[in-house]
Formats: structure tokens, sequence, C-alpha cells
């Protein structure tokens, strides 16, 4: 029956759902592909950005359908594919830093400020709505921790230390995936009802944000990546 | 329930959009496979082939439900399906001429021009349909950035540099394609109502003409590359 929903012209939330759905899974056919063509030590991280487009992919087609039939997309299908591809991100910087010495818990530590983080902003954005902010101000402790290492803590030292300036520069880069591509969500959060910019930004325009973010966050990521793999002349096979 | 939508004889839309589901789907396949045999180099060119015919497939096998259903085929779906796909074109461009020293910057060039184009032209199409000519227009400067850059301009220009026969073919036939194949899309931009050719061609014509215009400059665009990769006696695997 979702065939009958049609798009209409100038909805770009519905749009940008459709592109949304099958940009993730092309990606994901492409970090597949070149898993198995990179070095082997960089077969993991492609793995994984495959996983964390592909689960995206997966929510998407979900969601676009959900919004052709009802106009709207719940914040809960939004936490879902979050709680499931954010800590992925997180193994990612491990298996990237792992050949320079990362250990698990660098791993672990950003896997439980990134869990933190949505468990709480969720608990903000639903469960405790009246008292959003101090929510959210508890789950940016949870991005702030995450922002930090890559900037400045464990994570960006291992980096720096290791002498290989194909790897300093994609941290350097996804360094401003948290600090830039990240921030949309907070703000998003800040903008519902109750929020410090609430009436600010248009429910309508979260969701265009969140689906044009969420691309370049996911697939950009993988891509940064990717491009590190094949770097410093590494063969293709 | 789409199932129970019956193509009727001399729906030649209809057919066509079963044909082009299929064909697009087979070309995937075909694409996929020679990507394990052609020579490293050319991988990623057959990679982003069929990526193109791929998505196009998952896009045609939509728009035949939603005929079969409809008998009506919107717009919008067009432009989701370019906005991925005519993008993807432009890096084969890159991707081809990387081995005779094309920079990234050609790539992101043609790339903004195809997304200048095909943004301006949806706008033009539907949300500022009273002002389709000049959007038209401001679409069709992007059309010409690129067909200059593929005819005469650095992308040319490395094709003629490489004193390789064979990728200059190559080079002179997407040409074509892009100047007579992508011609039929601004042709039936000018049929839409209040258009230059309005009233010549009914929309059924140009959904037609989509049809078969868009399996000749996927399928045959990625062909074209899979003979410059098997050209010059480079063996298959
Ligand atoms: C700080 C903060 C938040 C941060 C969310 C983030 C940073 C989400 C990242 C999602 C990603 C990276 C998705 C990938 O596509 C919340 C939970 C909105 C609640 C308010 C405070
Ligand atoms: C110039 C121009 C246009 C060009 C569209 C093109 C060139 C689309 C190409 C699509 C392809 C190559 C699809 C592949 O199958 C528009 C947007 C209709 C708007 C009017 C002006």
């Amino acid at each position: 029956p979702f065939l009958l929903a049609q798009l209409q012209p100038g909805d770009y939330v519905g749009f940008t759902f459709f592109i949304g759905s099958m940009a993730m899974l092309a990606s994901t056919v492409f970090f597949f592909v070149q898993m198995t063509r990179v070095e082997g030590k960089w077969k993991d991280s492609l793995l994984v950005s495959a996983l964390i487009t592909g689960i995206a992919a997966a929510h998407y087609f979900y969601m676009r359908s959900f919004w052709a039939e009802n106009q709207t997309s719940p914040t809960e299908f939004r936490y879902i594919d979050w709680i499931l591809t954010v800590p992925l991100m997180c193994v990612e910087f491990y298996l990237i830093l792992k050949p320079y010495g990362a250990k698990q818990s660098l791993m672990w530590r950003m896997i439980f400020w990134s869990v933190w983080m949505l468990v709480t902003g969720y608990l903000g954005e639903t469960v405790f709505r009246s008292q959003s902010a101090i929510w959210g101000a508890i789950s940016t402790v949870g991005y702030a921790f995450i922002a930090y290492d890559v900037w400045f803590g464990g994570a960006r030292k291992l980096a720096n230390s290791s002498a290989d300036p194909n790897l300093q520069n994609a941290m350097r880069i996804l360094g401003w995936f948290i600090f830039v591509g990240w921030a949309i969500y907070p703000i998003g959060y800040m903008a519902i009802e109750g929020g410090l910019l609430s009436g600010v930004l248009p429910v309508k325009a979260m969701d265009l944000i969140y689906n044009i973010g969420d691309a370049v966050n996911k697939i950009g990521f993988g891509l940064v990546i990717y491009s590190l793999a094949i770097s410093s002349n590494q063969k293709l096979q």
C-alpha cells in the first residue's frame, strides 16, 4: 500500500529519505567490495564501515516508507539507529589506531560515552521531556568526552606519535566530523518543544538536516577511512 | 496488491519500466562479475558502473510498481535517481583519467556542476514551475560546463595528452553520450506545461523516451568503460 503514498513536489524530507536510503545501500556495497581489495590491516575497518551504512540503509528504508505513509518520522527510529551505529564509529577509531598501539580500553571508553550520550539524550527527548535541558547537559558530557579523546586525548596522541601523516590527516578530518557533523544532533535536540532553540527550527527542517547530516556523517566517515586505507601507495588487489 | 495491476497491451511505458528494471539488474551483475576479472586499475571504474546500474535497478523496480498501480510516474523519482547516478558518472570520468594524471579537483568540479544542474532543474520543474524557463537556463549552465569539460576542457585535454588511442576513443564516445544521450532530459523538461515544447510531446511519450534513454545512458556508459578496460590486449583473468 505504501506505493500509493505519493511523494509530493517539494516534500524535501521524503526526497532525502529516498536518496539517503539508496546512498547508504550503494555505499554498503562499495565498502564490502573494497574490503576484499585493501591490505589486510584495513579490512576490519572497511567491514565496520559497511556495517554502519548497512544498518543505516535498513533503517532508512523503513523510515522512508513510514514517512511516505504518515508524513512524520518518530524520534525513536533515529535513536534505534544511533545506538548501533555510533558505537560502531567508536570501534572504527580503535581499529585505525590499533596498528599504532591502541588498546581495547580506548574502544570501550569511547563506546561507554557514546551509549551514555544516547541513552540520556533519549530520556530527555521523550520520557523526561520536561527536564530536557538537564538530560541534554548530561548527554553532552558523553559527547564532550568523545570529542576530547579525538581532538586532544588518547586517540589523538596515538595518531600524533604514529609518524604517519595519512593517519594524522584522517584523524583530523574525523575530528571535524565529530565537532561539526555530529553537532547537528544536539542542535536538533535543542529545537524540540521547550528546548533552547524551540521554535527557531521547525521539526520538518530538522528531519531534513538529519537526513543530509546522516549521509555525510556515515558515508563520509567511511570514505575517510577508505582513503586512509588506499593512501601511502598501498596497492589495491 | 500491485501484482493485481495488470500490464495492458500497448502500455509501452509500463513495458519499458519492466524491461528497464531487468536490464539494469542484469547489467549490474555483469559489471560486478567482470570487475573481478579486469586489471586492477579498472576495477574501481567497473565497481562504480555496477553501482550506477544497481541504483537505477532499485529505482526502476520501484517506478514500475508505481506505474502498474497508478499509471503514472512522478517526476520526483527520476530526480532521486539522477542525483545519485549522474554524480557517479562524473566520478567515472575521474577514475578513467586518473592513470593519466587527473586530479580530484576534476571530479569535484564535475560533481558540483551535476548537482547544480539537477537541483536547479528540479526547482524549475516543480516548486517554481511558473519560472521554469529561467531555472532551466540556470540548470543548463551546469550541463554546459560538464559537456565543455568532456569535449574541450580539462578532461579532454588529459585524454589527448595520454597518447592512448583506446582512452581517446572512449572519451569521444562518452562525449556523445553527454551531448546526445543526455539531451533528452532537457528536451523532456521543455515539454512540461508552460515549457517551450509544451504540447508537442505528450507526457507519456516523455516517460517512454526517458526509459529507453536511461538504459542507453547508464548501461551503454558502463559498457564503454568495460570495453576500455578490456582493450589494448589487456587480458581478463
Ligand atoms: C550531545 C547530545 C546529543 C548528541 C547526539 C549525537 C552526537 C548523535 C550522533 C549521531 C550520529 C553520528 C549519527 C550518525 O549518522 C543528543 C543525543 C541529541 C542529545 C542532546 C545532547
Ligand atoms: C540541462 C537541463 C537538465 C538536464 C538533465 C540531465 C542532463 C540529466 C541527465 C540524466 C542522466 C544522465 C541520467 C542517466 O541515466 C534538467 C535537469 C532536465 C533541467 C533542464 C535543463
